[in-house]
């Protein structure tokens, strides 16, 4: 049915519920699964900003990404506990819905899983609005959680 | 992993290829599908604007209902060449993403799958919405394919 399954995962709680979903239908299908955790690199004027309290503002990028690691590998964790055996982490930095999208192209993904909410809180917009971008722009199916 | 799932057909390409999938997955999953077919009631204008053409008011909800059964019925055939074994074809009047919807509750679908176009032109409504308006109003999960 689907070779290869990727799993948008920011940690809240209904990505983890997404992500079980995911896990469940990769280990159904033998398919793999594939976590990805976003983050955000941060502009200019957001590292000036931080300069004054983190004190190292070229490491802000680094700290998201290392967050965005653990966050990715916890993903991994629910979703070897769910039952699914093939499974890949990953992080990548840029826009969320557009970055899911070109990744999931990159990669050859049979079917996106995303939560209906919580990525959203990510970027600040309404609830919602990254599955629907990603309904939007993605050419493979789209499992909105 | 799933036992119960909807999928919207209205019989454009898209539909065809969503409905496919749902089949698909519906076997895999050993679930019921069932297919529904979604049609219009017409407004009391619409009814005087066909008087002038069509002679019989009365007629065109049973003739747009008799229409979309043979849609539905249409889907049911394919959904069985594609290998499910356990469908049911249904036809519902109204609007098209509340009332799949709210179908999906009253029968207790676990998936609901639609296409991410197709649906949207039987109501002139801008290319995808109905499959981001069904994303935003379900409980269950949204397969958009």
């Amino acid at each position: 049915m689907f070779t290869s399954i990727l799993a948008a995962f920011d940690g809240s709680d209904g990505a983890v519920n997404a992500l079980r979903t995911a896990a469940g239908l990769a280990a159904l299908c033998d398919a793999e699964l594939t976590v990805l955790t976003l983050y955000r690199h941060h502009s200019v004027l957001e590292g000036s900003m931080y300069t004054l309290h983190a004190g190292d503002p070229d490491n802000i990028d680094e700290i998201m990404r290392n967050h965005a690691k653990e966050v990715a590998e916890h993903g991994a964790a629910i979703a070897r506990e769910a039952g699914c055996e093939k499974i890949r982490a990953f992080v990548k930095g840029g826009p969320t819905a557009r970055t899911i999208v070109s990744f999931s192209e990159e990669h050859g993904n049979d079917l996106i899983v995303v939560g209906s909410r919580g990525l959203g809180s990510l970027e600040g917009v309404l609830l919602g609005s990254v599955s629907h971008k990603v309904t939007s722009l993605a050419k493979a199916p789209v499992l909105v959680v």
